[in-house]
């Protein structure tokens, strides 16, 4: 009767994969890889003063499941925020996360039916990809440019799914600000073409705004959520501003479904704690600054990575300037192997993300992810050296 | 072709509940509702302590998403007092989540096909249930006597399972350590039976044991991962003894469950922030003191609460006295309505928690959960005296 434990059936959709990619690397590896802010404009004093006052006046309710004033001082902060896009939400459209990543899984969790259909920006955000097929999803990947999203093709694309060519989707997931891998931004008329036809066609629109504030050039555009609130799920964070370890972003998204996604967080997902500490740094804090000074460093680091990528690859590779956020997307021709690209490349001692990792289908794909925020900019010219280096030598 | 919004088809699992039940209450209501540590035992002035000292000392790494040396200490520190327990477990065993709730729903994510049966004490934590049902399981809840679960019973279940009558459990669920809401402790016995019979029959125990630690009398007993530790999911918080206000809790898993709970955490549910003040904390931190305090804070209030039930409701309810922990059941007379009395009770300025909630399956359940970690002993005895006069006035 004993059963062996090889038989036990796991649930089907979580694959084991290695988390994170320790590319052996040297001990003076430049890492372009992750998308990790500038840790010298992490303000680090602001939080230390905010903790300090913040513990003093808070004290023992910041302890407890409920928390104190801060959760509702963030929220009332972030909802103000984001009128600044377009946004005009209230409490009940607010849910406090422990980062885009929580708001991510929430909506595969609450929106996905096993077998359920859901559509994405081919390449996309890799742990996207991972979260929508734990869920039980298909995933379909939209064909892009220079813009991002390609919104005529979707409409072509659902027009034949409406025809019983193909599943509609449950929702399409984008990233309209500095996408991540592109860097695209889509255009305020694609915004609006798609938060329409996500009332046409019945789905939901994902917006992942995780880089949203950091833009260097051009005008803020409206969130797709300022179209379609009732359709779209709109995910903002601190990650990227005031650093990760804080674990604290929102989702803004129509009634019905945050009501669900409560149902599954308890409203528990972040901790009081740094609720309150957070909290208090918001009502005191510069935050224009602290994003002025944020652009500032990325778009000059920017700039230099992609002066490094000219005059060291000339016209092997393609790529395009982002408005903002953390990533450049280098394109290499065609039969570039760029998954062995990027091992040389960590042999030489610079780290990078191959293009591979972006897409949900298989296939050979000629790109590697350069993340400029994290380097400062003479660690980026040399990393780009590196790579370079390693690649004309691969095509001897 | 416009789809009216009515018909979207969402998560089939997810069930818009009230999160919490704001039950209207006095301004002077007595809390013996829900499972709140007291809140003059919390810790506050060390964590300011450790807070201060923490973010001198690890300035920006605790803001980014790997953190610094917080989580390292953290989990040492975990693995080390688990011994105290009869765990002997390593890295590769340890996940950081962000409360008991958490490792619930993990385990419920990776262990569950949606269809999937899960077996539990019937009464159980009743957030468990709704993590079960999300993600798709079919729930049979398992008798229990004075000393928990009924083991010979659950073995007879099983047999008729293998034989083909019902489904066998993918796991069962259970709190070993005054339980929540029954206050009951499972013998060594039974846990090691237990622990047999879930290699005899390929399932998996989901050892809750949130209260653990706050043991007023009787010897601490081996967890139940002791006996099976490549069969038991264990889960400890700091929830219960430093304030869920942390947010902060760990699984020990076998290898094969820990890392695909990984795959959906990506290692990020926790805050390093956070992790760095904790784990500072625990370094200079005398937990054994903590402990002692809250259990004889808690024993004493128990005591109350049985002193004041004994005298008010004389023979009119049964209950036992828990060993540990928050919780206190009361049972009364089969044909109680305690929804109503709940209710009755809540208009006299007591808060408690009817039994319907803490079982699956539809039925008439006449109990009440009292909780007498949050309050003093002497609004205890207020509590009990208008919980008393609300049941004896419905049975005039």
């Amino acid at each position: 009767m004993t059963i062996t434990k090889q038989e036990y059936d796991f649930n089907r959709n979580v694959i084991v994969q290695p988390v994170g990619r320790g590319a052996a690397g040297r001990q003076d590896s430049v890492n372009l890889s992750y998308g990790f802010p500038a840790t010298e404009l992490l303000p680090v004093e602001a939080l230390n003063q905010a903790a300090l006052e913040s513990l003093v006046r808070d004290r023992a309710q910041a302890l407890h499941y409920t928390g104190g004033q801060g959760l509702d001082i963030i929220k009332n902060w972030q909802l103000r925020r984001l009128r600044k896009f377009g946004i005009q939400a209230n409490d009940e459209h607010y849910l406090a996360v422990y980062g885009a990543n929580q708001g991510i899984e929430l909506t595969a969790r609450v929106l996905i039916n096993p077998g359920d259909t859901v559509w994405t920006e081919a390449a996309t955000y890799f742990n996207a990809i991972n979260m929508f097929r734990y869920a039980g999803a298909e995933i379909v990947g939209l064909p892009m440019d220079v813009n991002g999203v390609d919104v005529d093709k979707v409409e072509d694309e659902l027009k034949r799914a409406a025809a019983g060519e193909g599943a509609l989707p449950k929702f399409i997931y984008v990233m309209p600000n500095f996408q991540n891998p592109t860097g695209t931004t889509l255009p305020r008329a694609r915004r609006e073409r798609l938060a329409e036809l996500a009332r046409i066609y019945n789905f939901y629109i994902l917006e992942d705004d995780a880089y949203g504030e950091l833009r260097f050039e051009g005008e803020d555009l409206p969130a797709i959520a300022s179209y379609a609130p009732d359709r779209t799920i709109y995910l903002g964070t601190f990650s990227k501003t005031l650093g990760p370890g804080l674990r604290f972003g929102c989702v803004i998204a129509p009634r019905e479904v945050a009501d669900r996604m409560r149902c599954l967080t308890l409203n528990s997902a972040t901790s009081p704690f740094t609720q309150e500490i957070l909290g208090h740094l918001l009502q005191n804090y510069d935050y224009d600054a602290q994003i002025t000074r944020l652009t500032a460093c990325y778009e000059a680091r920017r700039d230099a990575l992609a002066e490094a990528l000219g005059s060291t690859f000339g016209d092997e590779v393609r790529f395009q300037l982002p408005e903002g956020g953390f990533f450049l997307w280098l394109a290499f021709q065609e039969e570039t192997d760029t998954l062995r690209l990027a091992e040389l490349a960590a042999e030489r001692g610079v780290q990078t993300v191959p293009g591979r990792g972006f897409f949900a289908a298989d296939g050979s794909y000629p790109f590697i992810r350069l993340c400029f925020s994290y380097c400062g900019e003479r660690e980026i010219e040399e990393g780009v050296r590196r790579l370079a280096a390693a690649y004309f030598d691969s095509r001897r």
